[in-house]
């Protein structure tokens, strides 16, 4: 009965270095404000407003580093109050998704595409991924027992990577559904 | 692998008829705008703003008709924006629950409590019930299949009354979780 560490991942944004410079000016770097469990990746003070067709969300943490390509990650309950109907992909998988604009203090990026609610995933290291019998790409399902609220979220991603430190996340949404606060512990079924 | 019938219950709130006459002016009645699933219940036309610590939740659907107690159904989404630790009850139990301000036209009522997150139930007949061979208060899981979001609710409580429909409901958190859109059925686990 192995269990994995399970992670709200509340809404943020991922920017490219040149959409940064648009948004706090030339030269503007992300400045860390709070680690992530994943290795490298931070919460930054950087925040946006996500403008949809209905409303805006406003003050946004980007995550660190910059990447490749600019990205917006909502709950389906936020993406909904500002008229986006943001699809449930996995991170980068963009193509035929909507659009928004990001605000920040010194200009504003028109995304074309990059709305997303996150697809549920865990995190695991080849070696967590020998320990729990999994792949890359596997689909599992992971039990939650919490308070009122307990569920076995099925459709979740398993993701590789010896950059990786074993978490899994779900978004807000998802979290609330399964009362899932604080430090919460969830079994991985195959 | 009996089927019920799976409906989405977005925030709103019950009123006693002393409370809508402070909220709309003295002899206001409620005026049903669309039926609801369960026999004698309705959407309202009437619409009241709740008031938390942290903010005010506009526009909120009272459903009718009118109630011994009054009663705040909010997601865990939107309690806990307007700033209210809204805990996950069953409708009427409301013994230390948080309270609010709701705001209508004519005046206002603070509720020294009465602010739930709903616990998600079933409701079923007596027949149903058999049906499905379950009783009043039990516990059951029920598996939902979307397209990237299956999973399966645990904590489901079955709640029997010849005055039902038969159906399933849970919160906007929950069906987002779930990707529960349109007519979606789940599967009752024992």
């Amino acid at each position: 009965m192995a269990k994995v560490l399970v992670e709200t991942s509340a809404r943020h944004v991922h920017v490219t270095e040149e959409h940064l410079a648009i948004l706090f000016g030339e030269g503007a770097k992300l400045t860390p404000k709070k680690d992530l469990s994943q290795p490298g990746q931070f919460a930054s003070n950087e925040r946006v407003d996500i403008v949809g067709p209905k409303g805006v969300m406003p003050n946004v943490s980007i995550l660190g580093p910059t990447r490749k390509t600019s990205q917006v990650e909502l709950s389906l309950t936020d993406a909904r109050k500002i008229g986006i109907a943001a699809p449930v992909r996995e991170s980068g998988d963009l193509a035929g998704t909507p659009g928004c604009v990001i605000k920040g203090p010194a200009g504003e990026v028109t995304l074309e595409e990059g709305v997303i609610a996150a697809k549920r995933h865990i995190h695991f290291t080849p070696e967590d991924a020998k320990e729990f019998g999994v792949e890359d790409k596997q689909i599992v399902s992971v039990k939650i027992e919490s308070d009122g609220r307990s569920l076995t979220f099925g459709d979740v991603v398993v993701r590789v990577s010896p950059k990786f430190k074993a978490a899994m996340h779900i978004d807000t949404d998802e979290a609330n559904a399964a009362c899932a606060f604080g430090e919460i512990y969830g079994e991985v079924i195959l």
